[in-house]
């Protein structure tokens, strides 16, 4: 089976652009002496981060306690999760892989600390802990440098958590200085500070630029999207992650409906574009707007297209936001330039506790 | 395990909600000589559609042909599928399920409706036709009830295809005047026209007035969500459907960080709402504004609030659209009076095929 012979709509992912994004984004780590840790949330597939290790990752980036359990089930041993675990089973969850794995945990309150460093000092083991510090973007994250070295000093005292130094998402212009000024407060304690790390594709190769981050969380880079093309990080060809979609209906001459609505694409925006609208964009017919999405229908406007597709034909669309379209997928289809596939299950899909 | 002991983010649904929405729909319908035809697409699970049928439902529609395959699967007879079939292993498919249940099926070309036919005729199977009809909406549907007439002619002369009817989604002001045309149309030919099929929860009560319509499709009355309250459609102790989520961060006074972010609430907006903003009421705080979602993370913005919730309390989210929501979820949390939770899978979620 070819790609356009799949059943529709199916993910695809095109493993050679994979590994060209893979390669440019290592290449550029080991230039500058940073540590690349890949976030599998845009993936969600063991054997990517396979792919990502054996090229140089230093470890993975996982967003939930469920996506570490699966890199942890296949063989990953060293794994940063960036978000506070807090709630019922949580702490227990995390202690227990910890016996298994060298984990690392960010947060930004000494309440989710603490509820932590019981439940894994409790079973004997031991993960590194990482300052959340919001330099900017308005999400989790403490709010000062100084108040990043009090929380340094918590965690310092708290068995089964070693301080490991701080991290933000995503890494844009002045958080380099921000954290520096939370290292320069945390070592003013007394306490070491061995990790800095930045997140976020879009800025990633500005990362070296300040001097201070030591690693880089990358996720969108291994496949790109709509996103990543619009902002100029690459070309149409390096977008890996493709939704196949059939032409279902051709109501008018300038409207055609593709099988592929808010189920198949998500319908997240283009954020951080001016005026950013639409869904995807139509490989074949680039001047075919997608322009409104409903669960399983996708309503593109052919106004601008001179060759317009027919009932039955296959497109292919790069969607807007690739991490959410590929959590809606339960498999997908493998290739390298447009060769038979290969189907495979996506084990960290849906994993949201 | 109550609501409020399950690990976040979790999806539950209030069986005693559910029931009273089913009740009163199904009163209206009986009142008005409707029969009733629940979208099985918001709630995806065969034992909500039970409840449904057993209430009086006529049947059921899917929206995809892997939700018809579930419900058959689970012992259900009378199946609408109301998208288009075109495209590999679907008519084949559906020929496949056509000899398992009675089915219906809704599409607005003569290219699709032949497809369909030479795989059904080629089973010796049967299944209806509904001329799918755009009254207004703009997505899939013959443009003019005389363009429905000339479909139904197509139909009619094929094998394995039963002309029954026409159909329209969402019914809206003018639908019912724009089919009683078609209706006049095919009927000319020589034509019979049993069904006239509409749809939408918004308009859902109105569908008597024209007088045209002999079956109510409708989904998301059984759950409710936020749009259904901001549009008055019913009260909030009626929304079935939360996600139970914990506070995970309280960077600033003002903002509080849920677990529970797109991928499991959807970046889905309010349509139809003009400047509905935000991803969600949260029950317990209602002047909390739900205004930022990233994947995992849900940003509150607590600034109208008097009382703010603290890192580890549980609260409970009214999603803007239920089927979306159910469509990211594995699991549901069945409960009555937010008693002792059962668990159950969802099994036609995330069926795109």
């Amino acid at each position: 089976v070819t790609l356009y012979e799949l059943p529709t709509p199916f993910l695809t992912v095109d493993l050679d652009a994979v590994e060209r994004n893979i390669v440019r984004t290592q290449a550029y780590c080991d230039r500058h002496g940073l540590a690349l840790r890949p976030h599998v949330k845009t993936h969600k597939l063991p054997l990517i981060a396979r792919m990502q290790v054996d090229a140089g990752a230093r470890g993975l980036t996982c967003q939930k306690l469920g996506e570490a359990e699966v890199m942890v089930d296949h063989g990953f041993e060293d794994i940063l999760i960036t978000f506070p675990l807090v709630g019922t089973g949580k702490p227990n969850r995390l202690a227990e892989l910890a016996t298994r794995a060298r984990l690392a945990i960010a947060a930004d309150s000494a309440v989710v600390a603490r509820g932590l460093s019981d439940a894994v000092a409790a079973r004997g083991a031991s993960i590194g802990f990482l300052v959340e510090c919001d330099t900017g973007y308005g999400r989790t994250g403490v709010q000062s440098p100084e108040e990043a070295a009090e929380l340094a000093s918590v965690v310092d005292a708290l068995p089964g958590l070693e301080l490991a130094g701080v991290m933000t998402h995503p890494a844009i212009r002045g958080s380099g200085e921000w954290l520096s000024r939370a290292r320069g407060a945390i070592e003013r304690r007394g306490l070491r500070v061995e990790r800095v790390s930045g997140g976020g594709t879009p800025q990633a190769y500005a990362a070296h630029e300040s001097g201070v981050y030591t690693e880089l969380r990358v996720g969108t880079y291994v496949y790109g999207d709509r996103r990543c093309v619009v902002l100029g990080l690459m070309p149409l060809e390096d977008c890996a992650l493709r939704v196949v979609a059939t032409v279902v209906s051709r109501p008018t001459a300038e409207r055609a409906i593709v099988d592929a609505g808010s189920k198949t694409l998500t319908s997240d925006p283009l954020p951080g574009i001016p005026d950013g609208t639409g869904h995807g964009l139509v490989v074949e017919y680039p001047d075919a707007a997608l322009e409104r999405l409903s669960e399983e229908h996708g309503n593109l406007d052919l106004t601008a297209c001179s060759a317009r597709p027919e009932v039955g034909e296959v497109v292919t669309i790069v969607p807007n936001h690739a991490c959410g379209v590929v959590n809606l997928h339960d498999e997908a289809a493998l290739h390298r330039s447009r060769a038979e596939v290969t189907v495979v299950p996506i084990p960290a899909r849906g994993l949201v506790r």
